[in-house]
């Protein structure tokens, strides 16, 4: 168990992570841009460090960056001046995986390095937001390369698993960045979109008084700050693309059935989502833990990445690494549902 | 006040309508088509009549047709033949206003309708399900035609301000149709469409384990049974078909903004709908009420439906008309903000 904890950032991710891993009993450090949070949170027995420099010198186990995306150039630089890359396995809590690693990369920090995103947060901010419980049950997907060394792995991991008591799927960058820009940066674009078709409409007063929960849920997401959402778009850019343009063909496709009057194409475009119908029912009971055991080999080859891969594609999230290398997952079932149809014009 | 309610359907919606109205001392009688709800229905002070004609017979001074739209057709037919159309207005629940419209004429009906919509329900279902809270602060939309008479829409209307409480914005069956095209029928179409991507992707697990709040809200609306939805999207077909061909526009222009690096197009595809923002910020805010009081020569021009569209249409929502026909309406600013930047591509 890793117990020596360093926190770039005591914000609403970083602060909730602080008081939760200090909960699990791991010696938390802890550096913050301004002192603001200080007084707090070593009452809550954070250690609080003056300088990023300080805080690298403790030499954590693990060392967390839970600063935001813009100010990580900078965070990464002053930390390649002072960071023992031996001691100190490096991670972070980014939305966007590829973009971090890179900059990971030019700081001369790869060889340390151990992608991380915890799924969860909420609008608020701030260290008086933070709260242990924020992380309770979340999923963290950990992003790791060709190059990423077993044991950096395994600290950040057993950290996730049993410091927060979370669970973990296992990726490379680039299948994280295309999975989020599809459950959250696109959903985004097509939130913004349906409010901007309303605000267009000269009658656009008379449908926001008819509208209702079905029509809140779906725009909810467009009315966080637009310069977020902006943000956080652009910089996951070439998958959005992708996914806006399969959704506009979808679109215009479900158009194209309903004018054609094609009852059995509309059936099949309703039929289409049903595993996911079927997933969702599912959710609420929990699933038999699937288990396998990493052997020598596979570690020293390097195919623990992608045995753990293909885990997270079958629809594993990973609840126990033990001493020994046994995987313990659970397996939710949306893969083991065929699809039935076909997806629109080959999508 | 209008005492004597006839209702057609004592399901989730006719069940609820029925018990509101019996909490405001309505005479209300009901038929359904099978007798089951009956028992508790009578328990509830509700009249349950042994056939639809008989429920005719009763000469109620509105009668509230509840059924499902499927059973329209049948409902309408029976009622052609004994409805005594000088005594009893006509009015519906339908979600769609200008198919029901067209069914009532074809039986012949049509001098004594008003439409309605409340816009209110939840997912359950049947007169179990039934709550006189249901339609608490709802909105009814009214639709009148060229033909409607004053009479008959005042009927309508005072049962939906003084015995439901609730509001009500009066259009035409068109424009009614157009406006649940935009915030109900094509917001099912494009949550359906994003089950389809997520479910169509190899790497779909992966995603739907990703997935939390801002897709579980957007999509809430593909979950619910796909042979309504489909039904529902069908029966406003040309309204979804048009929007569905602008949303994939939107969806590709915003494409062509991110492929482009084009920045100030991208800020002003999100600043668009800011007009929709504030206005929902503003909902928590009572607004003040607008007040206009109907002419007799407005009355008996027709000119009243021209005056009560263009109050929906300016965002106003009407809370009572008085016996001397003050109009008393309150206005949400939707309509007040101006809308910043232009439609992208003259959309």
């Amino acid at each position: 168990m890793v117990t020596r904890v360093g926190i770039v950032g005591l914000g609403l991710i970083g602060g909730s992570l602080a008081l939760r891993l200090v909960e699990s009993g791991c010696e938390v450090s802890a550096w913050n841009h301004t002192p603001r949070p200080y007084a707090a949170a070593r009452c809550a027995g954070i250690r609080c460090m003056d300088s990023l420099e300080e805080l690298a010198l403790q030499t954590p186990d693990v060392l967390l960056l839970c600063n935001p995306l813009r100010a990580m150039p900078e965070v990464l630089a002053s930390l390649s001046r002072v960071l023992d890359r031996d001691a100190t396995t490096l991670t972070d809590v980014g939305s966007v995986k590829g973009m971090v690693r890179r900059q990971v990369a030019e700081a001369g920090l790869a060889s340390c390095y151990v992608g991380a995103h915890p799924m969860a947060g909420n609008e608020r901010s701030g260290f008086s937001a933070a709260d242990a419980r924020l992380f309770d049950q979340a999923l963290w997907v950990l992003t790791v390369d060709g190059t990423t060394s077993f044991a950096r792995f395994l600290a950040v991991a057993r950290l996730v698993l049993h410091g927060v008591e979370d669970r973990i799927i296992v990726v490379d960058d680039a299948l994280h960045d295309r999975s989020a820009a599809m459950i959250s940066h696109m959903p985004h674009v097509v939130a913004t979109a349906m409010i901007d078709e309303l605000t267009a409409s000269p009658e656009r007063c008379v449908a926001a008084a008819m509208s209702a929960g079905s029509w809140r849920d779906m725009t909810r997401v467009a009315l966080t700050d637009p310069q977020r959402t902006k943000a956080m778009v652009v910089e996951d850019s070439r998958n959005v693309v992708g996914l806006l343009r399969r959704m506009s063909r979808r679109l215009d496709e479900a158009a194209d059935l309903l004018e054609a009057g094609d009852e059995s194409g509309i059936e099949g475009f309703f039929a289409f989502g049903q595993p996911y119908r079927d997933y969702r029912a599912s959710l609420a009971h929990e699933a038999d833990p699937a288990e396998f055991v990493l052997q020598t080999a596979q570690v020293r080859s390097g195919e623990w990445r992608r045995l753990l891969r293909a885990s997270a594609v079958r629809g594993e999230r990973i609840v126990d690494i033990t001493p020994d290398l046994r995987i313990v997952a659970q397996q939710r079932d949306f893969s083991a549902h065929p699809v039935c149809g076909v997806s629109p014009r080959g999508l």
